[in-house]
């Protein structure tokens, strides 16, 4: 990373804590992303990213900052980007991956709670977060109990907006959320003193779709056997889209795709065997599961998670004439997310057997990142179904640290073997 | 216990299963209750109850059924009892409290979620709760995480009616919850065939005002020093209020108040440390944390908890003339209770701190069920306001089992004398 001292200095950040991360990262990242074997050249750019995670984006947020601009913190794919968008403000996804938040968040959170509630509440606290720092006002949501009270707590620290997000998708659900978009951009426009208009929601809304589109045309062409791009690459893109500018990323990641489809015209067999994750969500830098995975004899060819699919799929639609009917769309699209804090979740399941099919999967990997108990209780239907289906299906319930690495991987391990 | 071996097999019970809990209830009842010294006369009726629990009360739910009767079990609160009423069914309480049911709740359902959910959940597939097997419908509602996924698994055993209850208490949060009261009244018209009427709608009310008065006026009785009663004795009506015939229960908490009325005349000091209970519920027979407490040289004054004072304060008004006045007067009533599923939950703090002066209180212990996330976190700030007002805290964790009993009650001890 370049010198970025004085910026961090400025962002009120704990320095010194802040090292020890800086100096973990890169060599985290290293050993296991650097080390792949025969990565496409535009997966580069991605590296780069990684490399100046704390650097240079931030510099463009605090340039963007200086000249007036807001930046809002966001944790889950239910809140709008296109919104913010509309009004001009930068967002960034800060579902924080890293054990090395845990120690403050425990400080002031339970311990038997996610690990990701607790890195992010940690991540502020601490001070050791440079996005964090940059944010104006960070977005919140009620998708689950963890983070429904976190907010209480972040409060204290930075302004938080919560979003409602109703628990059930009736039709009386989706008004609901409709009126929480509302009131959504209401705040923005405070925020920012920018108006959402017709033309600049449309324009969110055809950015979002852009970064949509991008990454189904990744999750697309990893359905080839065998898959052009490792699942470590393909999360890794799917993180950088939280926190990248949305019209650089999705140049890059068509860039990298052109690369994929020359790659998918000369793919020889490589007998590995394909493997679906489903659950929830791995935030950067988060890549525990998949490097044991494609340690082994396997590739990842799909995420039906919150950092995968459920980012993606679907998009806005842009018919319309007013806002009403813009959010209306929204609402619709958002809704139907099939995240476990809805229920019924019905849709799950049928993504899962449909995933299962078009990428053509041998063994489903059900992640659930330890307390979470919506996807945790979930399992048992999920488990039933795929059974019913004769799909083979693995449960792994971890955190963020290495400790029970060895036990993942011999499970993995055996499991590969019976598949 | 009587002969119901035959009614028991009529529900379709595991009989032996179930005499196992049957033999054990009577002997932890008679440890922790019987030994009591000094009881008031009027608990008799209660004893009996508990004696009784899967007994009298059950033949009259099953000779109301063979009348043509519904049974309607509920879980929380928030559901509310007087449309249950309206509809001429019987309401019982099924928030399962006992170690007894948690291995077949484990069966199906992860090991790191709350004792309650996994408690009634067991109770059910185990086939050893006769009013679970007495019910016609169970109606679930969405407070935290841990039940609304578990409603998912219960419907398939028996139907289950969801009230989607809203996470933050602004006026369109009270509509909502208006609207889910409107539903749950069709639902409950749908299973009984009994249409609510402005008439059967007050009376419903009426009569859970009445319970409201009766546990209200003995929680009264309770601010004097010492209290009238023990906090056991006191706990203990407060659950058999969940499941017990509405009238007769008025009728009999009114009898003890009548008698503690009495006491009050001739109370002489005890010495002992008067403590406020704040957090989860406490299902029957939970009688864990009282009766560690009540071992000690200190008396359980007051319960903020769903068990305690969020079960009967504020009573909902009867004015108005049309069944959508009631239902508005309903849905302000019960989103006026301060449970940790809201965000934010302000009133909880202010409840919490004018029980510390009413009931003249020298601690608080924050009591919560492992794995409830929402009170876990909302500790925080409990915490930090009471230690703003001086108010000594003690904070347990725990399930139903007795491996922790040792230590939690050094705990309490070193509170004790501290405070
Ligand atoms: S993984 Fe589960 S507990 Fe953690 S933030 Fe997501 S929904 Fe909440
Ligand atoms: S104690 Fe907490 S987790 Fe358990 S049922 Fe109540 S709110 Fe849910």
């Amino acid at each position: 990373m370049g010198d970025y001292k004085k910026m961090w200095q400025d962002l009120n950040m704990d320095i010194e804590k802040h090292d020890i991360l800086c100096e973990a990262l890169p060599e985290q990242f290293g050993d296991i992303y650097l080390t792949q074997e025969n990565r496409p050249e535009a997966m580069n750019y991605f590296n780069y990213v990684v490399a100046e995670i704390h650097g240079a984006r931030i510099m463009e947020l605090e340039k963007y900052k200086k000249e007036g601009g807001k930046v809002v913190g966001t944790f889950c794919v239910f809140v709008p980007d296109e919104v913010i968008l509309a009004t001009k403000a930068i967002g960034v996804g800060l579902c924080s991956g890293s054990q090395f938040w845990i120690e403050d968040g425990e400080k002031i959170l339970p311990r038997n709670i996610c690990p990701l509630v607790k890195a992010f509440t940690g991540a502020k606290i601490g001070l050791t977060c440079p996005y964090f720092q940059s944010c104006d006002m960070i977005v919140g949501e009620t998708t689950c109990d963890a983070k429904k009270k976190a907010w209480e707590i972040m409060d204290e620290y930075i302004p938080v907006h919560v979003m409602e997000l109703p628990q059930m998708k009736r039709e009386k659900n989706i008004k609901q959320w409709e009126d929480e978009i509302r009131i959504f951009i209401n705040r923005m426009e405070e925020l920012t003193g920018n108006k959402v208009t017709i033309e600049s929601l449309k324009k969110g809304i055809d950015i979002c779709n852009g970064k949509r589109k991008a990454l189904k045309r990744m999750y697309d062409l990893r359905k080839n056997t065998p898959s052009p791009i490792s699942g470590l690459d393909a999360l890794l893109v799917s993180q950088v889209a939280f926190s990248d500018d949305p019209e650089r990323f999705i140049e890059k990641t068509e860039e990298l795709c052109d690369e994929l489809e020359e790659r998918v015209k000369e793919l020889k067999p490589n007998g590995k065997k394909r493997i679906m994750v489903t659950g929830t969500p791995m935030a950067l830098p988060n890549w525990k599961l998949h490097s044991i995975v494609e340690g082994l004899n396997a590739e990842i060819v799909v995420e039906e998670t919150c950092t995968g699919t459920r980012y993606f799929e679907n998009e806005v639609s842009t018919e319309g004439d007013t806002i009403d009917e813009l959010v209306r769309n929204m609402a619709e699209r958002y809704m139907d997310i099939n995240c476990a804090c809805f229920t019924p979740n019905e849709g799950r399941v049928e993504d899962i057997i449909k995933y299962v099919d078009e990428y053509n999967v041998d063994g489903v990997i059900y992640y659930n990142l330890s307390f979470c108990h919506t996807y945790a209780i979930e399992y048992e239907k999920i488990a039933k179904a795929l059974k019913e289906e004769d799909i083979p299906l693995l449960k792994i319930e971890t955190d963020y640290s290495e400790e029970d690495t060895g036990q993942i991987k011999t499970r993995v391990e055996a499991f590969l073997e019976m598949i």
